[in-house]
C-alpha cells in the first residue's frame, strides 16, 4: 500500500498503528520517531529491526505517509520540520481528539504542498504507552475523517482504506460537528470524571475519613476514567471550545435534579432515572458496550 | 447458625443473600416473601424447595432472622406487619444504601420487642432481579453495620458472622457517617452519571444527531451506570441529606476547572489532571477495583 510510513510519536496509539500496519503489511518500510528514551526501548522489543529516528531531517524526504500520534500541543514544531523535509504530495494525518485546531494550525502552517487530512481514530484507554499497544485497537472501532471544503478525493480515498485495514470503520464528518459531537460523548464524560475524584478527595480533607477504602459502588468506575493522560486530557480541554457548552448544559440538568430531589418531585425524578436506561439501550444495540452486567472486576 | 431465616424482597441482593445461605447452610428452614409473580417463578429455579410466601402474616411467628432486601420506600409497610406478628427478640437487618432515614424509622415504628441492627452490604450492579443473583456477589466486599448507641453486642457479633460467612468484610459505623461517606463514593457518582445521560440526550435533541452512536470515548462507562434501577436510587436520593452538600461541592468544583479551562490556565489544569491519578492508585492499593486497563468491553 504504501513504500515509506513515518509514525511521528510512538505511545498507545503511535504503536497501535505501527503494530497494525506491520500486521496487515501496508507499508515495505516503517520508520518511527520517538523522543522518550523509555519508550524507544519498549518500541524495540515490537520488532526487532524497528527504524527509529531522533529527528525529522532528510531521512524522511522519501516518506508516502505521516501519521501524527503526539500530543496535539506537539504538533506546531511539528509541522515546521515536515514542510522543510517532505516531499511533495506527501500525505499527512493525525490521530489527535479534536479538530477545529489542528484544521486551523495546518491551513496557517503547513505548506500548500503537502495534503494533511485530519483523522479521529476513537480508540484509547487509560493507560498510556506503547507497551500497552495493540493491533487490535482500532478493529470495528469508529474513524472519523475530517472533511474539508477544498477536498482532494483521491486523498481521502487513500487515507479511508489505511484506516480500513487497521479494522476501523470509517465515518466523513466536518471538523464543526467533529468537535460537538465528541465534546459530549467523550470530552466532557472525561472532564466530569477528573471533577468528581476531584470532589471525593476535597470531601476526604474535609470530612477527614478515608473514603476511597469504600469506592466499590460507584467511584470506582469513574477514577480510572480520570486515570487518563493529564497532557492529552489538558490540550482537548483547551481546544475544544464546544466543551465550555457542554458544561453550561450539564450544570443546568444538575441544578434542575438537586431541585427535584430538595422538592421530592418524584414524577420528575423517576421520568429522569427511567429516561436514562435507554440510552444504555441504544449504545448496547450499536454495539458501543456489550450488556454484559459488571459487578465490579475481581 | 439459624433455625428460619426470612429474606424479605428477592431481587439481586436477596436472591443473593438466599444463595449464600443456602451454599454455606446457615439456616435449617428458608422463607422467601417475594410478591413479585415473575421474580417467583425465577427464584423457583434457584432451588426446586425454596419456601416463597406471600404474606407476612403468622407463618413468620418463628422466625429468627430477617433480612429485608426490598426498596427502602417499603420498610414502613414491612415494619407494620414484622410487629405483628415477629416472636419477641427475633434479629431484623436490612440492606438499605442510607441509613439516618432506616434508623429514625425503625426508631419510631419498629416495636421495642424486636431488634433490628441495620447494614449494608456494598455490592451490586446495574442489573436487577434474582436471575443475576450469586452466592458470590459478596465475597471480599464491604459490608457496613450501623452502630447505634443503645448498643446490644451479642445481636451485633451475631449479625457480624453473618455476613462474613457470606465473604464480607464488616466494618461498623454510625448512621451519620455513613451516609457522609456514600454520599460521596457511590451516590454522588450516580447521580452525576444519570445527569451526564440526560445532558447527552439533551444534547441530541440540540444538534439533532445520533450522539449516541460514538459513545465509546466516555459515555459508554457512565451509561452502564445510569441504567441502574430507578426506584432504589430515587429512594437513595431522597433519604440521603448529605447528597445536596455533596452537589454543592460538585459544582463549586466543576465551575473552578470551567474557568481554568476559559482562562487556559496550564498549571492550575494540570495539577487538577494529576491529582486524580493518585486516588486511582489507592483505589486499586484498596483493592476496590483491579489495574488492568480498559479498552472497552468487547
Amino acid at each position: 500500500m504504501f513504500n515509506k510510513v513515518l509514525i511521528i510519536g510512538c505511545g498507545l496509539l503511535g504503536s497501535s498503528v505501527l503494530r497494525g500496519i506491520y500486521s496487515k503489511n501496508l507499508s515495505k518500510t516503517i520508520l518511527v520517531y520517538e523522543k522518550s528514551k523509555k519508550n524507544i526501548s519498549k518500541i524495540k522489543k515490537i520488532k526487532p529491526n524497528i527504524k527509529i529516528i531522533k529527528k525529522l531531517d532528510n531521512h524522511i524526504g522519501d516518506v508516502d505517509l505521516v501519521i501524527i500520534c503526539t500530543h496535539m500541543s506537539e504538533y506546531k514544531k511539528i509541522i515546521h520540520k515536515l514542510n522543510k523535509n517532505l516531499k511533495s504530495k506527501c500525505l499527512i494525518t493525525d490521530v489527535g481528539s479534536t479538530k477545529i485546531n489542528v484544521i486551523k494550525l495546518k491551513n496557517k502552517f503547513l505548506s500548500k504542498r503537502l495534503y494533511w487530512i485530519s483523522s479521529h481514530p476513537i480508540a484509547g484507554s487509560e493507560v498510556s504507552g506503547p507497551e500497552h499497544g495493540s493491533k487490535n485497537l482500532f478493529l470495528n472501532k469508529w474513524c472519523v475523517i475530517i472533511k474539508e471544503k477544498r477536498k482532494v478525493s483521491k486523498k481521502i480515498d487513500l487515507l479511508k482504506k489505511f484506516w480500513k485495514k487497521l479494522g476501523s470503520k470509517v465515518i466523513l464528518m466536518d471538523a464543526n460537528n467533529h468537535d460537538k459531537i465528541f465534546s459530549i460523548t467523550s470530552h466532557l464524560p472525561h472532564l466530569i470524571a477528573y471533577n468528581l475524584i476531584k470532589t471525593a478527595q476535597d470531601s476526604q480533607k474535609i470530612q477527614r475519613k478515608n473514603l476511597v477504602k469504600f469506592s466499590a459502588g460507584g467511584l470506582r468506575d469513574f477514577s480510572r476514567i480520570a486515570a487518563s493522560n493529564e497532557i492529552m486530557w489538558r490540550d482537548i480541554f483547551f481546544s475544544n471550545n464546544s466543551i465550555i457548552q457542554a458544561i453550561n448544559l450539564f450544570t443546568r440538568n444538575l441544578n434542575s435534579f438537586k431541585k427535584n430531589i430538595q422538592s421530592k418531585n418524584n414524577k420528575k425524578l423517576l421520568s429522569k432515572l427511567v429516561n436514562s436506561k435507554k440510552v444504555r439501550k441504544q449504545i448496547v444495540l450499536l454495539k458501543q458496550d456489550v450488556a454484559k452486567p459488571d459487578f465490579g472486576r475481581e
